[in-house]
């Protein structure tokens, strides 16, 4: 079975535009019962070493982190806006990847660069929708301070 | 009637293009003759605050908004450029949705983030083409001197 | 005969991809035999001035050039991340235009904003398979140091 190039695009559109706009249990549902979730800095792959700054292999640890996310974020109050590229559909359109950037906006309105990246995803189909089995999010940016406040 | 993907992904590719290279007549003629164009601080629109940096309801006003702007920009000589994420199709395609960032170049030759936002759109097929019908940019960075040299 | 919108979005995306994870041989191939690969400053283009930063005429050529771009890479450690915004693809689809943005990590983990641009290219199907025939990289920042460390 080969996945359209445009459902690809939507979930990705979805996921940065649901984070961005707080919406965190839709969020969620853009993955699979049986999902994992991992940020790594992508120096650590390169290098082989497997720690990774989040490490989620259920939906519901995944759900538990962001509502630890959303507490922390009280207290580091800002807009995030992920700009993410064109994907890159591999194989039978299961896997893809795409690069992004994430920009935050803080209280006085002035906006920066936050992080860029790569998604690497393995992505499933539950019934007609497409969604992530696996999301690997591979951060170049690891001099992040505030780093935790939302999902990247 | 549902519109294409690729299509939408198009109209958005031209509206950043034609900014970029400032063809505004061409860029005029993205909206339809019935049109709005407006640009909203994110943090009003979370607060339910309507004031807009600008406010354009009709073709003609965009017009003059234009013109005033390149006057404008005769004395803030820079490059734009439009990095336009992927769009999220919203219902029958007929609303959509595109995060962006802006970057602006001097006449040094440095670039530097100038603001980055979502466009919450409107659109309408005017015989085959698709126009927009009403262009909401919601605008993280409100921290910006130069902000109506050129439309967003 | 009409090029389809997710193969040029595809070829994109690749081109950006594989220039991040330093698959040059592959990236190469993604350029037809006879192909033509140009950096030019936006400010030249726009003045009438051919001097570029970097022009290549054969794909023999490009590949020394790369051969030399690793080798000064090897003391300007940093990882890449292309953004490329949504394309703008002309007439019959042999023709494509993309705003990218670049982004450099260096060893400690932080990233800035390397470059931006647009993307101006000429296609051709080899086969059944996309290529460039005929790349031109428009450069608007020019006030770049380090800037062939790695092709854009």
């Amino acid at each position: 079975m080969t996945i359209d190039h445009a459902a690809v695009c939507d979930l990705f559109a979805e996921y940065g535009a649901l984070i961005d706009t707080a919406k965190f249990d839709e969020w969620l549902d853009l993955f699979a019962e049986e999902c994992r979730y991992q940020i790594i800095p992508r120096e650590n792959l390169d290098h082989g070493l497997p720690a990774g700054l989040v490490f989620c292999d259920s939906r519901a640890m995944l759900e538990d982190r962001i509502r630890a996310l959303r507490e922390a974020n009280k207290y580091n109050i800002h807009a995030d806006r992920h700009v993410i590229g064109l994907p890159r559909i591999l194989g039978n359109g299961l896997s893809a990847e795409a690069p992004f950037a994430v920009y935050q906006t803080d209280q006085e309105g002035e906006t920066r660069l936050f992080a860029t990246g790569l998604y690497r995803d393995r992505l499933v189909l539950v019934g007609s929708r497409l969604k992530f089995r696996d999301k690997l999010v591979l951060l170049d940016t690891f001099a992040v301070p505030t780093l935790l406040a939302t999902p990247l």
